[in-house]
């Protein structure tokens, strides 16, 4: 147990007016203290994990009829004792009883800090109690399940594993070290190169599933490229239509010129206006707004290319592309219009490797979305299932593997036993820091402060 | 029990990311129907009031760790089986485990429906149910204690001895009714009267407090009257920014136009800015506006009238004044700018009862606050504490204070017994209504749509 157990209390509901709302409290006694203010019944003389009716009063001044629920040490979520309150759902009187329990001396909770208190009292590692924040953000069923499978503990088993390994490897060379002075060198060279070779397998694995964990936090973006009139806005609007029961309720902070966001296969993907890509330069502003979109194209996962095919010749067309391929993501080509278009026009783009369709009428749009879909089923899934998906994993991932990398080096240099194992320590380090097996007042504050207050 | 069984589902939080979401489900065999999702132990051997941790799934995928709250019927608030469902607090995990739910047959649940269930299955009355509406719209601490009193039966109690008094009532009357063939007229005319008089202080007193009630609602209006640079906006500001802590954060619909509003004595006070108050009516246009303030006016509670003590004589300012009385409410009187004037200046208007202040150095606003807290506290309360707040309850008291108006008539007419307990009975009736004693599915109907979603 740490000595974080000070009496703490927040809202742990959305603020606003609803049916209920939550109050979570933890810390010494918390159940006798909420007893003070709690008429119905002694709390203190309940059982863990039972709910109970009563009024909260100041005084004679009832606050509010509400049910506490008791949970008491080491079974609650912070692993203290702990007491939720489930009140009328009115900010109003969410307000009095906070007050009420400052008043008796417990204190307001900083962001995050029940699940501070969770990870600090052992419940989980650190790489889980960050899991749980990624949970509550996730907005899409690939983030929500990489969220979950992290806070679930599937990523630390990971780590543990590779660590041990690690610790093995250290272990050996220790040994070794050890003999050294008596000159029995049992590990050869070349044996050691590939033990710390093998160990970065695993390293690269989960560092490359970054790019896609990166992808799942901000949704996959598509930008839709063509010139004016070609049809880009109708195509959009037939995808997004389709779509509407599930895009996605939940504002996201403006990134770039998003036209537009849907889940596919569980993935969100946000479309993205590209503006001013013509086949002629006429001015200087203009070609600004080419390199705009270039570098817009770039930083894209995929491009959707729409073309007229009625105004608009293959040959055209293609030229066009020349700009667009300068990104190296995926790109569709689309044929737009065929409602207008003779069986000729169609057959010449086909011939291309356009899907033909009428954003108009919608014919055909099915096969954009069905290619869109094949496209995001194929990326590519680490061996293990784990995705990480936290910036501050990828660098402790990357810490650790270049520290690997440099004992490959130092192996091939036949570099001292001594100096390899500091290195060997210095990857271990970098992966402790990930569960917080090592870690600082410093990085614990930075990584809860981007916690919701009541989490 | 009634037949409204047919299991229920709903977010009861506030939507919006936070640290937790419930969802609160009600119906036959619920607990059952959750258990089919709920991995960890078998929800269906749990007692009532116990909290269960453990995951919910859809097949093999966890769609969330959650904790159960179980109520067995009938402890629950609904009285019937009740299932509380605490899981992580993001919209998207909300949304899955709706669908979950809705995919198992489970129904989501009609605005107010948690409490029209509770109210059906005779949890509490129908004033009762109301009130847990108006509690989680409680914006002042007076708002709050009427709509908890109100919630924990107070007004029903009153409204029953009301109610048996009228029985007891046209007991005698029908009484007298079957010995009136035989001519056995044993109440005097005078007794009778006097009986229907004492049923009727109580109804007024009630009728009475809506006015008040309303007041709690929706605040107290405060009207700031002045010619232009007077010091109103300075004076507010001053008033405001004193009060700052416990101004309201709670945005409510704009009504009129609000320069501010502060909670003074456990009353909301809304401050109105009143436009045009000029001493010469230049045009017609001016005139509209002098007629809009004067319209204005007449709706406030309060006035406060304030007067440049520099720039304006006390004899202009109480003529000016003449426009501001034809408003029947309270008025506060208020001479500002001490700081530039001569005591001469001043005491003039001390004279006339102007509270003199300095809106530009705070001097003696404190005087304003504590004169306008004396006005709050001397707001006429009911004795019997109940404030009636809600407009169906007023009509209905309405109604039945009218009807016993014409059975009084009746007795001075010698109306025939038959028809006075036609009327006590009709009087009966509209409080019945308050209660919910009688009722009719449009009107339920009518009362439970104003609720929220989960309630």
């Amino acid at each position: 147990m740490s000595l974080h157990q000070d009496p703490i209390v927040a809202l742990a509901t959305p603020c606003g007016v609803g049916s209920i709302a939550v109050i979570r409290l933890s810390g010494k006694n918390i159940v006798s203290i909420v007893n003070q203010v709690f008429y119905g019944k002694d709390l203190t003389k309940q059982a863990s994990h039972t709910i109970h009716f009563g009024t909260i009063q100041r005084g004679d001044m009832i606050i509010d009829e509400v049910l506490v629920s008791i949970f008491l040490a080491p079974t609650s979520f912070t692993k203290e004792e702990s007491v939720e309150i489930s009140c009328h759902g009115s900010p109003f009187i969410v307000e009095k009883l906070l007050q009420l329990f400052i008043d008796q001396g417990v204190r307001m909770a900083e962001p995050g800090e029940f699940t501070k208190r969770a990870f600090l009292n052992g419940r989980f590692d650190l790489a889980q109690a960050e899991a749980v924040a990624d949970l509550i953000q996730a907005e899409s069923d690939i983030a929500h399940q990489a969220a979950l499978k992290q806070m679930r503990g599937h990523f630390s088993a990971e780590l543990q594993t590779l660590r041990n390994q690690l610790v093995h490897f250290a272990a050996m060379l220790a040994l070794e070290l050890d003999f050294s002075e008596e000159d029995v060198s049992f590990l050869d060279r070349d044996a050691l190169s590939q033990l710390a070779t093998q160990l970065i397998v695993p390293l690269e694995e989960l560092i490359e599933s970054f790019r896609l964990g990166n992808v799942l936090k901000n949704g996959l973006s598509i930008a839709i490229v063509g010139a004016p009139n070609a049809g880009k806005s109708t195509l959009l609007n037939h995808l997004l239509q389709e779509e509407r029961a599930i895009v996605s309720p939940i504002a996201g902070t403006t990134r770039d010129t998003i036209e537009g966001q849907l889940h596919l296969g569980g993935v969100l993907c946000r479309f993205i206006d590209t503006a001013g890509l013509r086949d002629q330069v006429s001015d200087e502003i203009e070609a600004i707004g080419i390199e705009r979109t270039k570098q817009q194209l770039s930083k894209s996962w995929m491009v959707l290319y729409v073309v007229d095919v009625v105004r608009t010749s293959w040959i055209e067309a293609e030229a066009m592309l020349e700009d667009v391929r300068t990104h190296g993501g995926h790109l569709i080509k689309i044929g737009n219009k065929i409602d207008q278009a003779t069986p000729m026009m169609i057959e010449s783009f086909k011939k291309k490797d356009y899907l033909c369709i009428s954003a108009q009428n919608g014919e055909d749009i099915a096969w954009i979305k069905n290619k869109l879909l094949a496209y995001i089923q194929d990326q590519p899934m680490p061996a293990s299932g784990t995705i990480v998906a936290n910036m501050r994993h990828y660098e402790r991932l990357q810490s650790s593997k270049q520290t690997l990398e440099e004992v490959l080096i130092g192996i091939t240099q036949n570099l001292s036993n001594e100096l390899l194992v500091v290195d060997v320590q210095k990857a271990l380090y970098a992966l402790g820091e990930i569960t917080g097996e090592i870690t600082t007042e410093e990085l614990l504050g930075d990584i809860f402060s981007k916690f919701c207050i009541g989490k």
